[in-house]
């Protein structure tokens, strides 16, 4: 079901959307035409442009299906329906299939590793010319690193740890750049031993164990921007200031490594365009000093931000990247070389999480708040609920039927494992326990989040298909 | 380092504290003398009655020891020095012995299973008609289940996985109550097939699910209260109305149950003793109500929130226990069957996390404020510092020293991992990369919380000694 918990829409519309919902519910799974396996940057372009409104889950419709797609579409009041709620984020086909035949017991996650692909072709030829390291962190199934490194890709790894998990499938070290600023010496020497040549900084403390432990290595700089405008803020953890990014690149250069540029993270789930290119205008005003001061820049880490659909509609790959790679050519005449960070926006929309409703309650006969506890919680999967900050679209068996307000909470006995109580969420008043529920567009930052066993419940499960 | 982020302490307290911690830290570990193994009851309650004032972990000084502690007590500035910081959640002789003789790669939390039997033993004693259920979420070791089975011990579990951990160390399902009111019909089955016969409910929707998979059990209400006054504040999660209760009981009998009372949570970590005598008196009223109806409420579960010492100094174990005991008699002239589910008041104090610091920076050279990172976080153990909700004591090679403010922060690449930003933490001057940080009274909810493997960190790592 998707759900409107914005204050601003109306009842006529939940009603609408309610209704196009249900349509896509209880049609028999048809299996949508994926791109073929090797298609080129051209045609990928070409069927974004063709479907810009479709969205670019990497299900891009294109011969037969098409029509169908757009008869189904009719059959909505398009007269009350806002721009069509596009594919983005949804229960593939393929997804629907498995969930159905395998019945594989709940909670889990399964993940539709073409719409990992087809975004990253997205977003690859949306991007061009950076290169794609896939942050690792989002989601480290070896599925995935295995079909981004058959996709040329590169990785951006967080730990020794994530090191170990890219070469045990067998990407080679020269495609991965260690991009946490706060590393252990010990680990950048484990990193240099194996190979590894990129990293990231943004403390001369840092700076010292890299000159010992990774000599001559080329280095990149995060600097400290605000987020505004992103979903899952960022807190002043990571980056240095401007000014402190030029004192140490310069200091990097003196102690013999290879002082090449910066980084920056624009905030996790950054749907404001504009603060892209506030942020490249700085750069490039950075770059001219450090260019003043004898040291020529040569790499821009444009880090990640790139969005998944939770709730909110946001702007197509397509629009998203172009977007971006047009703020790099405003602000830098001379394209220095470009590296992106992408890792929601590539799994996110990706995976769905099949859950169970354990009990719906209340607390009190004259209170008609509903509770409805699922198997799934903040402490076995679903941590971005913090503060309700990623607002994830539900589905039940009972879309189109009444709803009413709800709190959807976690099975564990923590009482803080509540997923949204202010957020407004509105659920079938049919719902019971035992019916499932599927949690859209979970393939980013669920597995790895999940508590090893807090109160005997077991890690999220993840099938990638 | 005893740090005192409170506001209303003054300089020249912290420079006290700092002295006499100072002396503990210099000082070589010393064997503190550690209970008889099996000390009666009588033995434990004169003990604390002699020793009120050095708090009750179990580690009770006696015989020669006592003269020695004194003297060192004297050494520190008496004059300014509120109450004697206790030796509760210290690092324990046998926890510095271990960690500096095998030197554990770190992060990684030990706990000395000493103090664990100490607490039992004393919160039993104190608490004593009272059965004690150990909150095996607390933290599941099978080295703690042991060895308070071995006490005697019953344990509350709030999934199959807890009960499987209690039957895999040899408990009886007898000495275990299913204690979440949320569990799904299949594991309600199953704990009733192993033999399982007491169950928390506090919703219709549970009751109809008891009745069909627990036919015949002991039932308790779990009563909505407000916890008030604790540090881990509730939520309304668990818990239903005193008046949907009355009702509940009434009908779990109709439906063939043993309706036999009712339980409630004071709020994890509560120090306001005051909280038990409003809850207590509330429900010997309702307790009047259903003997009116027919029904006799043969139980009473007194549930958990026996606090542990973090940052404040808390009431001994022995004064607590006695205390909610006085309560209960007040209230209750015809005592029903007690029973009490402690859990971090029994492991919370007997843990330390060993922590090494990895990097220490600022975010502009004219910025003094100092960022440190430790190899632990958020995610990887301390998720209770969510919110700054759980203040850790902590202990570093420079304690004595000069000493300034800190944001302190996990190892993870996101933002949101930070320990401590508002809680004024202050840390050594000295403190730099590599220096080893003891985090005090980490034994309960640390192992389980730590996520699988979030950004390539692999889960806490637990030592039992």
């Amino acid at each position: 079901m998707l759900l409107a918990p914005q204050g601003g829409r109306t009842a006529r519309l939940r009603s609408s959307l309610r209704n196009s919902t249900a349509l896509r519910n209880t049609e028999a799974p048809q299996k949508l035409p994926t791109p073929a396996n090797e298609p080129s940057v051209a045609d990928i372009l070409r069927a974004e442009a063709a479907c810009a409104d479709i969205g670019q889950a990497g299900l891009i419709p294109t011969g037969a299906a098409a029509p169908k797609r757009q008869r189904r579409r009719a059959r909505a009041d398009l007269a009350v329906v806002p721009p069509e709620p596009s594919d983005r984020g949804i229960v593939t086909p393929r997804i629907a299939e498995f969930l159905d035949r395998v019945q594989p017991a709940t909670p889990c996650l399964v993940v539709d590793l073409e719409v990992v692909e087809g975004n990253y072709r997205a977003l690859a030829a949306a991007l061009d010319p950076a290169s794609l390291f896939y942050a690792v962190k989002a989601n480290p199934a070896p599925e995935i690193l295995r079909l981004l490194a058959r996709n040329n890709g590169h990785f951006d790894v967080a730990s020794r740890g994530e090191i170990d998990q890219c070469l045990e499938v067998g990407i080679r070290a020269d495609r991965l750049s260690f991009g946490n600023p706060i590393k252990k010496q010990s680990d950048i020497a484990y990193a240099f031993g194996r190979g590894v040549r990129l990293f990231a900084f943004d403390s001369e403390g840092e700076l010292e164990k890299l000159a010992v432990a990774a000599p001559g290595a080329t280095v990149f700089c995060r600097l400290l921007v605000d987020g505004a405008g992103a979903e899952w803020p960022l807190s002043r953890k990571f980056g240095c200031s401007f000014a402190m990014a030029k004192a140490l690149l310069l200091r990097a250069r003196a102690l013999g490594l290879d002082a090449a540029g910066v980084s920056f993270h624009i905030g996790s789930q950054q749907c404001d365009l504009s603060q892209w290119d506030k942020v490249l205008s700085q750069i490039a005003g950075l770059y001219g000093e450090l260019a003043a001061a004898g040291l020529k820049p040569t790499l821009l880490n444009l880090g990640g931000g790139f969005p998944a659909r939770y709730q909110k509609e946001v702007p197509s790959i397509g629009e998203y990247g172009r977007a971006v790679i047009a703020a790099v050519h405003r602000h830098f005449p001379e394209m220095p070389r470009l590296i992106a960070e992408p890792g929601r926006g590539l799994v996110g929309e990706a995976g769905v999480i099949e859950s169970e409703v354990v009990l719906v309650s209340v607390k009190d006969a004259a209170d008609p708040q509903r509770w409805v506890y699922l198997d799934i919680g903040k402490f076995s999967g679903l941590a971005e609920t913090m503060e309700e900050a990623i607002k994830y679209r539900l589905k039940t068996p009972h879309d189109g039927g009444p709803t009413g307000p709800v709190i959807l909470a976690g099975p564990s006995c923590d009482s803080a494992d509540i997923l949204y109580e202010k957020a407004n969420y509105e659920l079938p008043l049919a719902l019971k326990p035992g019916d499932k529920i599927r949690i859209l567009a979970c393939g980013a930052y669920t597995t790895t989040y999940s508590s090893v066993g807090f109160n005997g419940f077991a890690p999220l499960k993840a099938y990638c298909i």
